[in-house]
């Protein structure tokens, strides 16, 4: 096989030296001449009815342009990524606290705020649902319809009455996560314009072309008459998913004519946005004397909050993912999303499997422990393999499954681990856990493709346009080294264009660790088509089968000879293309092969890859105060092919800090709906300081249809970081914690009980 | 065959509103925050050696930002359509009057031209080459290198010498053309800015991948770190497909990293721009005693001026269609470019077919007129019809030539000729006279593919990605019908984006009245591509073979059935499409299948297909004052087919107004180089007031590779004009004139003379 030339290099990505320059202008920076500032009436009330709305004052007050609620709508007065639960401004119900009821667009931001304060409203107050077991139960109030259960999703595999029976150990816990702000350094912003009869809202998102299709259906336009161009993006994480200043902005521009920006407060972020669901985990595991498994039973009851959102995919994928990375012959998991008068949850990093790995991982721990075996080894006696069944009943590619990442991790981390315990002190006590994870790429038995067109120029440079949103995780670097090592040129001759409803095609969201394998692939396809010619071209020039030819270095080569001896610039074969009128250009598209999952018993093949994954962490815990220090992390990733190892290494890195954070820091308190940590002095997240020693490694198992064997990697480093913490907090003090975050407090009151 | 929907149907074009309000923003409109003022210095000789340029003063002028010369042009100085012999910035020759010798980029305008009155240069001047005649020969000074003859464009055919022998009629005549200036609405204009690492000019054009090409090469950066975009553009007529303000402002950007602002005012566009080509056309005919033509020999002598920009393809279209519409079995054309020190000709609408067709036309009717025949019958006895051969060997597609549109103009305007002369007056004279026309659609036997890319939305909407400049020819109106009428939606629905070098394939020039048909073809392609893919839905829904199905009025129908019966929203086809994980896009190109010419003999296929056309015109003379004024016009076109009739129409009409002010008004007057009419004032440009009655009538009869039949438009109605409004003077006054413009000293002259 023709060795990777630009696929495994890490090339520098193209925004880094504006970014880390301070040179990046992100929608916030955008000044449009004459734009207006919008703001929005949210709802302090967390359920009630809007019975009255009287902007008069509002409107009059000098320097507003335009006050609009629920009835300057002109399309659909809903929104949501998989259910349209969610009013663009509030009809009648309100179901959470910071529902807009009204939007205001002024010539600054200062009388946008006043004219906020005049508009008069009256809200009959309804009972709040804030505890998501009890909003199951018939006789709770309602947050939308009849009943509070929006899905439940069912995994069975076996029979899972008999794995019990049989089993020689049984062990069950009840397991909490809690609600996880995304907390991108950005927060929600855009502004928008008209060109010509177009709405265009340039904005921070991860998924332009599905906002295209919300804000055109709010506003009762064509798809192609708004035109959603994805601003430079301060992270998303799933969290920009979901629309939120796109309509509005788009209503302001289609009532007034004019520009307008808005910009989300943190405050407004962190109370308003999407975020990763809270969780009650019943996780119940069977395994016999040598610790094989047996059977898993789980239930989970995620609060999905006010809206749907993405909810129930992030909740599907907890059922898909609630055995582990792990052979299981028996099978029984109901997922269910539940609707509250809480925050809504959607979309974060992981899709809910960092809730269920959380549990899982520690069962496998105790079971382990029962049995008297390593944490490795019951590890690596359960682990799926190649021809592995999931519980979905999916045949598995991979050879090792997570054999050869835990095996890469525990050999870095080994002669560290050893010294571990000998640097311990009295009050502070040292201890490992790992944590083993495996994750699908792709959206879950759903299509989701993705396409791109191509144009090879004239000088072997080339125009790349994608609709894969690039949010920092780096995809219009990785897209543009797919093209460029098929069509054998450099990083630097692709320019890409993504993220642009006007010109690029529909990329899906970038979300679910699929553009580098989905969109990846719609790049190879793209590139093949137009490579195709050029092979031609080159088979004639050298009078070869086109097979023999390979293409780098900006060169096309005879394989099997010596490159320097047969070879032509590819800039000469598209010149002979142009002779002939044959233009280089491509489009491509790949929607991975899936299959939906029953509805009942979840057979199906939810994904075209996995990818595997094991991480395994050493901790300080310190005894007086409760407080633990991640000390190390090694996580060992297995990611197909690594387009940029570079890349690959911060994703990481960042996913490991998110990790951390969800593991013994963050954590969204409410309070009958009402967040009572709205601000980073309130919501704690990872700082410099907090950063552990995090050995990256790759590990390189190629997929079968993934580009160049790519599997995803976006969110796989953060699912298991949890779960190891938790493993070694054991390992260090004894003591199993079974709710998130692993605050000193818990861990305090935990070292108290285990000395009463 | 289905009966078409969109293409064939008026509609009305969607810059039209902001065009007639005054709302369209084109390149000058565009104000860009801290953007610099760039002017050029440029050269008041016309031919001379730059010794020295000292730009010390200029530079120190409060508010000028920076001043360039030829040393500050980082890639290769110079650029040119066909033959890159212009300069960015004049390094040592001084070739014509405007040659740019620096630039200067400054805080205002004034500024900057205040800085360039402090320019100081040293020319040492050269004996300036002014009349083409003298320029070919051996011991005239020269222009570039050691000739002034750029090309000369040999056609052979036949036996010429023999057919003379054998003539009983020989009709030869000299005919000299002037030069003719675009006199587009909006002068050269354009602005610049970095976005990222690219150079972006948003810029007044006919050629944006053309001017990306040329920019990227005079600034030494890949093609794809200049993106050029259209902006809405004031008409070109060819004028606006040589680079003016690109590198220069290009050049101001890449230097400084700051947006720059460029336009030129109306002296400069007249002095510096590429106009109509003057030509001496030496025209020699042989025909029979029944009028029937033996041969043609002519030798065209075309003046370039002091660069080739499109030159060498005008007048080897000349010479092409050197014979008219018309087989003549023996044939002998030498055309010849040559270099002067006069300003710059290129590329005008026709392309050097006007000027032999002042010439052809009026021969035709002197044979006319000694055989004993009408000047329509000697016309249709000669015209080229299917399976003529062309002067160069090429066999003729269409039925009836020029005969259809012939008998079509005469029986329209039959009543009115017959009632010409009865409303003549003592000193107003009557008469009218006819000129028929061919020509070839697209490049001269080049390859000249255009690409385009399509995404057919979830809603039925369309967006379209083309190359094709827009410059007011309504190229994006006729590419949204073809690609509507292909997808069965309607006009409203597709968006086009177009001559944006960032994300549209290469389109090639709006030139050559090529975009309708290869644009149009690469168009219809890439909706074909996306069709086959609903086809395919529509043929599982229907459960019929996929070729039963058609598209129209947003539905997939069953051909042979009561539509109402079998009938499926678009919108539903492409909804089981995402289903399938299936992308309606596509991506398509064409390029028209030609044989370049050999330069001995001609021999080749110089287009695809030709459209034919006549005109008929009624003029009035004062005898006493020489003006003529036009009455009438009818004009009969074959379009093949009419995309957008009421298009056609403005086409026809803009294009016999433009021949109009050729034929009777406009003419660049030069002196040893300089243009002594450089101004609206002293150039003269048909008005409003001189609009005659215009009758256009479309014929169509359809092109075997065209879309849906197409045939190339834009330039033919420009093309009889001049000859039959000369023709209709001879039949008005029996005076014969062989030079262009018409005027009334050289009608009142002619008359002095016919009166001795």
């Amino acid at each position: 096989m023709n060795k990777l030339s630009v696929v495994g290099s890490s090339v520098i990505r193209k925004d880094a030296l504006d970014k880390v320059c301070g040179k990046t202008r992100f929608s916030a920076d955008i000044k449009i001449p004459g734009m207006l500032h919008v703001k929005v009436l949210r709802s302090k009330v967390a359920h009630g009815i809007l019975k009255s709305i009287d902007i008069s004052k509002a409107v009059t007050l000098p320097g507003v342009c335009t006050v609009l609620t629920a009835k300057d709508v002109p399309g659909t007065n809903s929104h949501g990524i998989i259910l349209k639960d969610e009013p663009v401004l509030v009809n009648d119900k309100i179901r959470k606290i910071g529902d807009p009821l009204a939007i205001v667009a002024a010539e600054t931001e200062k009388i946008a705020s006043q004219a906020l304060a005049l508009i008069e409203i009256q809200i009959e107050a309804l009972p709040v649902v804030s505890d998501p077991l009890e909003a199951m139960k018939s006789d709770s109030p309602t947050v939308h319809g009849e009943s509070n259960i929006l899905g439940q999703r069912k995994i069975r595999k076996g029979n899972i009455e008999e794995a019990f029976q049989k089993a020689d150990i049984i062990v069950e816990k009840e397991y909490h996560t809690q609600t996880q702000e995304h907390a991108y350094i950005e927060p929600e912003a855009g502004v928008s314009y008209m060109d010509g009869d177009v709405v265009v809202i340039k904005v921070s998102t991860q998924n332009t072309h599905f906002d295209a299709r919300e804000v055109a259906r709010n506003l009762n336009l064509p798809v192609n008459r708004v035109r959603i161009i994805q601003a430079p993006t301060g992270g998303g994480f799933g969290g920009k998913l979901d629309v939120a200043v796109q309509n509005w902005l788009g209503l302001v521009t289609l009532h007034t004519g004019l520009p307008a920006r808005m910009v989300y407060s943190r405050e407004e972020s962190i109370i308003c946005s999407g975020k990763r669901h809270a969780t009650t985990i019943r996780y119940k595991t069977a395994a016999d004397q040598s610790g094989k498994l047996l059977g898993v039973k789980i239930e989970a009851f995620c609060d999905t909050g006010a809206y749907s959102s993405y909810g129930p995919a992030p909740v599907t994928r907890l059922a898909v993912h609630g055995t582990g990375p792990y052979e299981v012959p028996n099978v029984e998991i109901d997922a269910y999303t539940i609707y509250t008068n809480n925050p809504t949850a959607g979309a974060f990093r992981g899709f809910g499997v960092p809730q269920v790995t959380f549990a899982c991982e520690q069962q496998l721990d105790m079971i382990a422990e029962i049995v008297g075996i390593s944490p490795i080894d019951i590890r690596m006696m359960n682990t799926l393999k190649k021809d592995s069944l999931t519980a979905t009943g999916q045949v598995i590619e991979s050879i090792t499954g997570i054999g050869e990442p835990l095996q890469a991790a525990y050999q870095k981390a080994k002669a560290s681990i050893d010294q571990l315990k000998a640097n311990e002190t009295k009050t502070k006590k040292r201890g490992y856990g790992m944590g083993c994870m495996f994750y699908g790429t792709g959206n879950t038995g759903q299509p989701n493709p993705a396409g791109a067109f191509i144009d090879f120029l004239d000088d072997g440079t080339v125009n790349l346009m994608v609709g894969a949103a690039d949010m920092g995780q780096g995809s219009s670097t990785v897209l543009a080294q797919i093209a460029a090592e098929e069509l054998g040129v450099h990083f630097e001759d692709v320019k890409v264009t993504a993220a642009d409803t006007g010109v690029t095609p529909d990329g899906g969201a970038s979300s679910a660790s699929r553009q580098t394998y989905i969109s990846g692939n719609a790049v190879l396809k793209a590139a093949q088509t137009v490579k195709k010619l050029l092979l031609e071209e080159a088979s004639i020039v050298f009078a070869v089968p086109a097979d023999t030819i390979i293409f780098k270095d900006r060169h096309a080569h005879v394989s099997n000879e010596d490159t320097s001896a047969q070879s032509i610039n590819v800039t000469e074969l598209i010149r002979n293309c142009r002779r002939k009128g044959i233009m280089t250009i491509g489009h491509g598209s790949y929607n991975p092969n899936t299959i939906e999952l029953d509805d009942e018993t979840g057979v199906g093949c939810p994904y075209e890859t996995y990818a595997f994954g094991s991480q395994i962490v050493e901790i300080e815990v310190d005894i007086e105060t409760g407080e633990i220090e991640v000390l190390k992390i090694y996580a060992a990733h297995d990611v197909g092919q690594a387009v940029n190892p570079l890349q690959v290494d911060a994703q990481i890195e960042g996913a490991c800090i998110q990790g951390l954070g969800y593991a013994i820091y963050e954590e969204i308190k409410k309070e009958q709906g009402k967040i009572t940590t709205p601000s980073f002095s309130t919501y704690l997240i990872p700082t410099a300081m907090d950063m552990p020693e995090i050995h990256s490694i790759i590990v390189e198992e190629p997929s079968g249809n993934g580009p160049f064997g790519v599997k995803g990697l976006g969110e796989t480093a953060l699912v298991p970081t949890a779960a190891a913490i938790a493993n070694a907090l054991y390992d260090a003090i004894g003591i199993r914690l079974y709710s998130l975050p692993l605050t000193p407090e818990k861990v305090l009151e935990a070292l108290q009980e285990k000395s009463i």
